[in-house]
């Protein structure tokens, strides 16, 4: 791996200086080198790609103090639009953004248990993405791309979704099978990875060169962001904390492992350890993850024993397991983030912070916040319409290299 | 924390392009700039630095099918000398080394148990420097400086050891104290880093964005290399591996947590494996790791079954606590290194890849190689060396920026 190519520095001066106007427009190019620290030169270079994108806009002038008014730019919201795809376990989720990234348009789709055969999801994402293009009223040829975040393992280069534990896809070619029915530039990864950079981007992250965001739902796993930028791993596979041994020996996981933390504060896991505490709880909702997390949320809120003990014991897991990132990466911030974390809330985030302070070292500990999730709408779908945004201005820097465009890229309207 | 400003960058690049001379002596600038990604002007300005620094030198020319002959350079061997000092809990081994890192003089001070207070590591310090600059007859304005690794965690910038469990010392000022004897600039690190970087200039970790330096000896950590650089974390402790949980309510660990990974594959951990399976084993030599584990790799050789399970059970829990590096890094090499690895050797790397592979997914272990480091000197004194020499090179940067020099950087020759 080649790192600190000056077109890869490039591109992610491009990045940092897009989420930099789009954090605070209106804003001038001496602003923009300060908050970044690049030089005003290279500011006023990308500042001038993104203008010609039509992704920014100049909005007037500003006086500065005893100088020439200086130049203001902001993000041109209506100058393009972002899809982002979040299918998970039970749903997809779609949804449409402004460049600002403000949502104009929601769909879902529930998928029944069953229902989860490639050409299945492929046919519920087509109609949500239709359905928000027509709701939003944009046109087809303002939309800049789709990213797409699927569970488990893929190949981002190919498109091929490459192991999906939970419905035991293996070697999927999704983005193929998907551009029979959309024609916008797709781009795949999965849900660590898009919640991780959507904090980048919009979050708990900006600003911070360490951060691992932590994502509790049906699966579980640790996006990066180590150095300012995603950690990605060789093959696209960093990450999988969700099928760390937490307990040698311990429960089967979908895996084939045992003892993986996900089987211990997944939703299934929360259920199973509700079940052991007290096997006919009505708390528990048998084969409904949903049901049972909110009735647990409730019970907590209700000061209910039970409620109380299962989310202690889950985030006595939990410490164990989030300290292990705490001592190894030594992050500024570790966000809990997807669906189970934000229904849990505070009461699991003050039961995690004590958990995790028993199992790490004081030194990482001390430097580490541990934090909810401020992103007020779904974070995978917002950080799948950033990996479409990325892949939007990586397409400047190879346009103008020669290079090739992404293997998914069409620029025919959508069908 | 701020990333990529062009300061940093620029030290970046220094690095790379005179790793790279080191590894390809004699070379040209256009090979230089054809091996880092970085343009021929850029390289031509760094090997100018380099050339005006003293650290390599013109060698004469190439000719180049067809063009104008290329200009050679190469490792100014003779330019100056770095000494690395490896303070480890039961001796210290101080090294110099030219600029080509070869080793030009031992010294190794052994610590008799209890012989742990600040003064007298400080004493066997500098006796074993004093030793190794007479040995070597080098000039004391030749030596560019000392890279001292201390176990436990350290504040590089202040030169304070903040915590070393094994003796116990807490907030010890040790370049302060170090500095009242030796009067070379001086830079503290821990041996987890002084080996990842070592791997990182030299060894199994050049040329890939990603990999992680597992060090097993009395204490146990992982260094950790990526994007292509030492990853330190917020606060200079990321790699704290050793003491994350394996087993949950296992093993009382010295930093007072239970279950540590460095409990069961550390040479005390390993010890109590072997006391656990064989209480009597001759194999034991109790209050002497060093014995013990030389003893576990000649019962080995000599396949006798005892060495082999304790070999063996100790692997296994080691291959379950390498999968989690595997699993949310996704390296492209784990190198395991320091001497517990060396004396077990092969032995423990095959049964440790096999129990890797039970617990780590398929697609972040198959893109990871599992090696024993190939360094073949201490690569905790080569690291701590190189510490000096990445100092040397950064304050290239800083008096061209008129920043100031690191806090223990004096110019006066040696005492
Ligand atoms: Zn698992
Ligand atoms: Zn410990």
């Amino acid at each position: 791996m080649k790192r600190g190519t000056s077109r890869d520095i490039r591109t992610a001066n491009r990045y940092e200086v897009l989420r930099q106007i789009i954090a605070s427009s209106p804003t001038s190019r001496q602003e923009l080198a300060a908050a970044t620290g690049l030089s005003l030169a290279t500011v006023a270079t990308l500042v001038g790609e993104l203008l010609d994108l039509r992704m920014i806009t100049e909005v007037g002038f500003e006086d500065s103090a005893g100088g020439r008014p200086r130049g203001l730019v902001a993000v041109n919201a209506s100058g393009g639009a972002l899809i982002g795809v979040d299918i998970a376990e039970t749903y997809v989720h779609v949804e449409l953004f402004d460049l600002a990234l403000n949502v104009l348009a929601r769909a879902e789709e529930n998928m029944r248990p069953g229902e989860s055969r490639p050409e299945q999801v492929v046919g519920h994402v087509t109609a949500a993405v239709g359905s928000v293009v027509a709701q939003a009223g944009v046109e087809a040829a303002r939309v800049l791309g789709v990213g797409v975040s699927v569970p488990g393992q893929v190949d981002r280069d190919t498109g091929i979704a490459e192991y999906a534990p939970n419905w035991d896809w293996h070697d999927v070619p999704l983005l193929d099978l998907l551009s029979e029915h959309i024609a916008y530039p797709l781009y795949l990864d999965n849900p660590l990875r898009a919640s991780a950079v959507a904090e980048l981007w919009f979050g708990a992250a900006r600003g911070h060169g360490d951060a691992v965001v932590v994502n509790l739902g049906t699966g579980v796993g640790a996006g990066l962001v180590l150095g300012g930028g995603l950690h990605r791993g060789v093959s696209n596979s960093a990450g999988e904390w969700g099928h760390t041994t937490l307990v040698l020996d311990g429960r089967l996981c979908r895996c084939g492992n045992h003892g993986c933390v996900e089987t211990y504060v997944g939703a299934l896991g929360i259920m199973q350890n509700l079940r052991e505490l007290s096997p006919q709880s009505p708390l528990l909702h048998p084969g409904d993850q949903t049901a049972t997390i909110d009735a647990l949320a409730a019970g907590v809120a209700a000061g209910e024993q039970v409620a109380v003990k299962v989310v202690r014991d889950t985030a006595r897991y939990l410490g164990a397991a989030v300290a292990v990132l705490v001592n190894v990466l030594n992050p500024e911030v570790v966000v809990l983030s997807s669906w189970v974390a934000a229904r849990l809330g505070e009461p699991l985030l003050e039961e995690v912070r004590e958990a995790v302070a028993r199992h790490a070292l004081k030194r990482p500990l001390a430097a580490s916040r541990i934090v909810l999730s401020a992103i007020p709408t779904d974070p995978v779908c917002l950080g799948a319409a950033t990996f479409a945004l990325e892949g939007a201005l990586q397409r400047v820097g190879q346009r103008s290299t020669k290079r090739a465009t992404p293997a998914r890229s069409r620029t025919a309207p959508a069908s």
